[in-house]
């Protein structure tokens, strides 16, 4: 494996859930390489019918968390992305649920942009909860054709997390299950 | 940035679906780094809920992607991994459909190591159409537990594919929609 390959696969092996921030913000600079990142990812037949709300107003922050069971820890985030399927994008019959799969491999890239660029950051599901869908969808002025999909509290790490070894060879079935 | 960030970002940004293989075998020791990478990604609640089929023997190749509407270049492919749900994983109620988020992420990790090791992949819905799954079920013989969920076709690059350039500033939201 030449370096470039072995420092790609690290940075996936090594991504980790990162939920304590120091309080420092999140430049735009910084946001723009997530954006970017997250609009990369595959999408079903190219329609890319995701929308970005990316917040770094620190009352916006704080109100989200409030209202989330389990992404308090955006009071200490520099920033938040909120990663949404777009309704006005036209979807072919039959491929309408198909947006939640282009909206989870952004969310993964999203992620792993944030562990390359030495930032922390935490997937923290939205979709299929009504009720923090609903509260997200207030607090940063949803429109009725987009649903949220994922919230990413963003900030620079105050611990040291360690990435999880999730390998189990017994999930391999070579061939046949 | 650093170098290291740089080339992780890069390897994002420039992944693409890459579907014109030379027929040459992918092998095992490549397809153990993309299951890792796969294993690697984030889930829900750390459940781990997903299984992987991989898929080397030239007759079960031909004979997935004779069944399947898109994934005939399978007959080209040196090798696929199906992504799965292991429903013999129990799951919280509320939070059963969780899986499929896990499954994409998983896949997209997968697709990214490919890139990252200049093989080419391209990522194939299964999930949610019934014929498809129900064809792939039967070819590699998944128990009734087992959901496969996206299949990913892996070769030699036969062709010159560029990415897509997705970037698209409008999709972007300060703060609020």
């Amino acid at each position: 494996m030449t370096d470039k390959t072995t420092i790609i696969l690290d940075n996936i092996m090594t991504r980790k859930s990162v939920r304590l921030y120091t309080g420092e913000p999140v430049t735009k600079a910084c946001l723009l390489a997530l954006l970017k990142a997250g609009m990369a990812a595959p999408s079903a037949r190219n329609r890319q019918p995701l929308g970005f709300v990316a917040v770094t107003d620190r009352a916006i922050l704080d109100a989200l968390g409030a209202g989330l069971p389990h992404t308090k820890m955006l009071s200490k985030a520099g920033a938040c992305i909120v990663v949404c399927g777009d309704g006005s994008v036209p979807l072919q019959e039959g491929a309408k649920d198909l947006w939640h799969q282009d909206a989870a491999a952004a969310t993964e890239n999203i992620l792993l942009a944030a562990e390359a660029m030495g930032l922390g950051a935490v997937w923290s599901a939205l979709f299929p909860y009504a009720e923090r869908e609903n509260h997200v969808r207030t607090m940063v002025k949803l429109p009725d054709t987009v649903s949220p999909f994922s919230i990413i509290p963003i900030g620079h790490p105050a611990g040291k997390d360690l990435p999880k070894n999730k390998f189990k060879p017994e999930k391999i079935h070579w061939d046949c299950w």
